[in-house]
């Protein structure tokens, strides 16, 4: 429960119609203690910590002016949310977030009435906000609709795609657009956009300027203020911001202002809910704002473990075993040295996809361009038709804004073309917008690809090896966190495309294992005598291998952290259908359900593919592999 | 073979080198010629007709000055690139385009060396062409490389991930952008762009300048000309065009420029080869220009049957079946009178979607979002969460640029919205960046969906209605063209979620049919006396019926016009799988491969899936069925 005698108003403001009882002279010491409680809750949780520090005021002042729930307020991606979360009810819930049955790291629709619009994805608020502005006219409703979003999500398409749509549309949508321009992503905004944006906000008479104007909002009550302010806005505007991108789109520009600044907030803010048609309010924050050593560590300080705020975050000390995005990073380096064609690119993760130190050594050939998975893999399709040889770093659940891109651009064209996939399979805390649970299924479909899961730190190394020497579409796609623990060498060497490896000489039953899951594959197949196969390839399978275990066993058990429908296990059934082979088979993978946050550890357990489950669902199937050897020897 | 009377200059242009040789002089009538041929084979084969007639001069331009094809010349969509392929050692072949082993109607690597980028889906090019600047850059070829992009395809997202990226570059690419205004995409273009490209151009003293300007550029080798182009150039922005979007994202901006007038084409293009960094080069074009009935209907004559120069497009009389795009566009405007909370949007795609008269009964209802699928879904979703009733009108093909937003901002969070998939499955002459071959596969494995598809006319208007009625994400997917011309009335009756339709009472085999090849399964299962089921739910699958039929039947024969690959015979096998059920399982489906163009009934026919190909497929894993009754019943 929160100390009522350290946080006197916060601990009063159970949601936000308490918040609207307050004075707006208290705002500011409301922000204040928003943001000590942030720090202290996710001190001790853990979870996105900088960008919420961030928008600690926009918070307060959006929460404070606007009619929520009834008003809609759609936060872009949601690493920003939790002092939202904390001003909406679950202000004594927020140590839990990110934990199993804890709150949810994103606005969640599912818990609660204030989160408008599941996110987890960059860059979707203005189109569903849009969607919720249209919907609210044709019903006759003038609630209003707010899109809060960062500039590092200004980067994707289809913000500019909705920018389009509402700026263009002959009847105006009663929409406000927020740009939190923090000049930060997740690592650093890139781009020309970035560049313009430094331009309209570099002058320093506008900040003089802006400075003046603030101190003018300060009573934003006062009957004058408004109309002041529009023409004051005006005025500035035709001197500095000749005509900006937003305009060029048809949205009616605002700004830029401090957006820690309540008082300049609330007068901004007050001014634009009286306007009609798409509006776009553009706000400097501070990532981190307020926590000194987020603010000098904002890459560092977007998302952390638990950590004492008096400390801030230690180095783990230590050898640690390499993580799957580890094993990526070294590779792409040694690759890089061996073969100058490689080139490098990413859709803003660089740190996330382990490129950091590619990026330092290979300048030249690192692309990090920006929030823009489409772009990123048809650029790499153009790269490739010019003979270089590009490796696209992205994530599972990312990917999947790239599909088209993928199928057309690449596959369609057998281009030499290497999709790094990290995070494949359960993710974990970061709940089902961050799941890789699909890849295998949608990557299985497509014609040329080639499609491999490594169950250690070697294979991923020797399949990124392979995917890369292939001449045409490959795709290695591994898991979040670190495996096995195998040791490693600085080998470039291949594996033979298609061909799986027989780990386990056993009978009856054969366990084939795609990727991560081999481990526990070889546990339950010792314990119950079963062979167990590293599948390796998913696409081509092995189906030398598996027709002769399929003349010599009984029946196959396909393991996989994937979703079962379509999965690789699939690929086992329509070979063996293809061939006239009918024999029993059972798939484990991934239920046909989005899986909430919780550790990966607990997912996979929730659906039976750890040791315990697999070995459980294997003896349901063929109860007699329990018996004792005798008994079975005997028919029974 | 072309007529060398009538075409002296283009009958003697083989390859861009051929064109070389000519004056410069010519160009105006080579260009001439290369417009008569286009409307003579066009006129006879069908096709595109529209964008090429609106690129003849900066096509000859363009493969005249630049040095093709080791400059690389990257065609956005290509509708536009039959003059192009005439150029480029096509030209006797041209007649043959869309046709089955004929020319391709988009461009194609494997086609021919001058088709640098594979296309079909539009807004690729300034992608791929930036991914080959810097390639090249990279090896040290200073070859030129230029995107020609319509004002259409500029609406999606993906261009201005790419504007965005190449404009920030630090090392600032070579790359020309040219920017083919005709106002128009496939219909009309929309948003806020549009608006704004209207404005540059639309001052009467802008275009009175341009004239002026163009007489100054008359002869493109005086040597004074580049330079005075320049300060023209720069003049003229400087005071009419004072900050374009293009110029906000880092590039360098030319124009607007007359498309159709040679000369200026050839003198400004002469200037750009030697200026560094990204360029942007805007053109102003008429679609269909040069033959007046095609400038008049530029819709109509976008992409056209055969049809006779002199008389111009027929329409066609007499009563013809109804496309299952015409079922939808009625069952829409039925839908629309019955529940006003419905909502539709279409990504640019009115006419081929069917939306026609949707647009013009319900115009405040009706949202045309331009190209920009993305923006598409989650507008959907945004619609849906304030209680609207959004039906996103797609083709196959194009919602898989919209992958993710299904997946999240739609399917995780179950929100109300229907897709009415068309062209799914086999299209045809348009190739493989226009099937929709993957639809059941990438659909199947996401959560919360319903995915349907519609054997007949009836059942997808029955379809259409069970997906608006049902409260979450569902899908209906139906194929190009027309079905078996079942009757239709104006019900809105809805089906039983997830209950097939036993059609045949047969023995030993059922022939589980998914969509538009119950017909033939029918046939197929008439012909040697076997069960025949109209599965109608790819998901949920009518597990009841399957668990019935698989009690009374040896074999089952899953028939879908997906490809085998995860697709809806795979979900019947994973059922049997789930539920311990061993039997013999006959998959027929599309093969994992791309197919070439071919109309729908060719491609069908070679992946066997024509009656022919079905029954042979049966035979020959079940050679028994074939023999006569009294040899079965003796057990042979």
């Amino acid at each position: 429960m929160i100390d009522a005698s350290r946080y006197p108003r916060l601990s009063r403001i159970d949601r936000p119609a308490d918040l609207r009882t307050f004075e707006p002279t208290e705002l500011r010491a409301i922000a204040d203690e928003l943001r000590t409680y942030l720090i202290e809750s996710v001190g001790k949780s853990g979870g996105h910590f900088g960008a919420g520090l961030g928008v600690v005021e926009l918070t307060t002042v959006l929460h404070y002016l606007y009619d929520t729930p009834d008003d809609r307020i759609v936060w872009d991606v949601g690493h920003q949310s939790y002092p939202h979360k904390i001003l909406t009810g679950r202000r004594d819930a927020i140590h839990t977030v990110k934990q199993k049955d804890g709150v949810a790291p994103f606005p969640k629709r599912e818990e609660s009435e204030y989160d408008t619009f599941g996110v987890g994805h960059s860059s979707t608020s203005i189109s569903a906000a849009l969607g919720m502005a249209i919907a609210n006219a044709r019903a006759g409703n003038d609630r209003k609709v707010v899109a809060v979003i960062g500039d590092g999500a200004m980067t994707a398409g289809m913000v500019y795609e909705a920018l389009n749509h509402a700026g263009g549309m002959d009847e105006e949508p009663n929409l406000l657009v927020i740009l939190n321009d923090n000049r930060m992503s997740i690592s650093e905004a890139v781009g020309g956009l970035t560049k313009m944006l430094g331009r309209m906000t570099g002058s320093k008479t506008l900040n003089a300027l802006r400075e003046g104007g603030k101190k003018l909002l300060g009573d934003k009550r006062s009957s004058g203020t408004a109309r002041f302010v529009r023409r004051w806005e005006e005025h500035w505007k035709g001197m500095f911001v000749p005509s900006t991108l937003f305009e060029e789109m048809g949205f009616h520009y605002t700004g830029p202002i401090d957006g820690h600044d309540v008082d300049a907030l609330a007068g901004v803010l007050t001014m634009l809910k009286g306007l009609k048609g798409p509006q776009l309010l553009h706000v400097i924050t501070t990532k981190g704002k307020g926590y000194e050593l987020a603010e000098g560590d904002q890459i560092g300080y977007h998302a952390v473990s638990p950590f004492d705020p008096e400390k801030g975050l230690v180095a783990k000390t230590g050898a640690k075993k390499p993580t799957y995005t580890d094993v990526f990073g070294d590779w792409i380096c040694d690759m890089a040295a061996a073969d100058e064609g490689l080139l490098a690119i990413t859709p803003a993760m660089r740190e996330g996809s382990g490129l950091v130190r590619f990026s330092k050594e290979y300048p030249q050939r690192y692309f990090d361009v920006a929030i823009a998975e489409q772009h990123a893999v048809t650029l790499a399709a153009g790269m490739a038709c010019e003979g270089a040889k590009p490796v696209v770093a992205i994530y599972s659940t990312f990917l999947q804004r790239a599909y088209d891109q993928l199928v057309h651009d690449v596959a369609i064209q057998k281009l030499d073309v290497l999709f790094a996939i990290d995070r494949g399979g359960v993710v974990g805390p970061d709940g089902a917008t961050h799941a890789g649970n699909l890849d295998l299924s949608f990557l299985r479909c497509v014609p040329n690809m080639v499609v491999m899961a490594p169950a250690d730190e070697r294979e991923c190394r020797q399949m990124l090896s392979t995917g890369y020497r292939h001449e045409g579409p490959a795709a290695v796609r591994y898991p979040r966190g670190s495996g096995p623990g195998v040791a490693l060498d600085a080998s470039l060497d291949t594996l033979p495309i298609g061909k799986a490896e027989l780990r386990r000489h056993g009978a009856r039953i054969a366990l084939l294992a795609f990727g991560a899951l081999l481990p526990a594959a070889e546990q339950v197949g010792a314990g119950l005598g079963l062979s167990v196969v590293n599948m390796r390839f998913v696409k081509p399978l092995d189906r030398a291998l598996i027709l002769e275990l399929a003349d010599t066993h009984e029946g196959f058990v396909t393991l996989e952290d994937n979703v079962v429908a379509g999965g690789a296990g699939s690929g086992v059934a329509e070979l063996l259908a293809a061939e006239g082979i009918v024999m029993p088979i059972l798939h484990l993978g991934l239920p046909d359900e989005f899986q909430h946050h919780a550790s990966r550890e607990d997912l996979l357990a929730e659906a039976g593919l750890d040791v315990a489950g697999i070995r459980a669902a294997v003896l349901k199937r063929w109860p007699q592999l329990a018996m004792p050897e005798q008994a079975r020897a005997a028919g029974y």
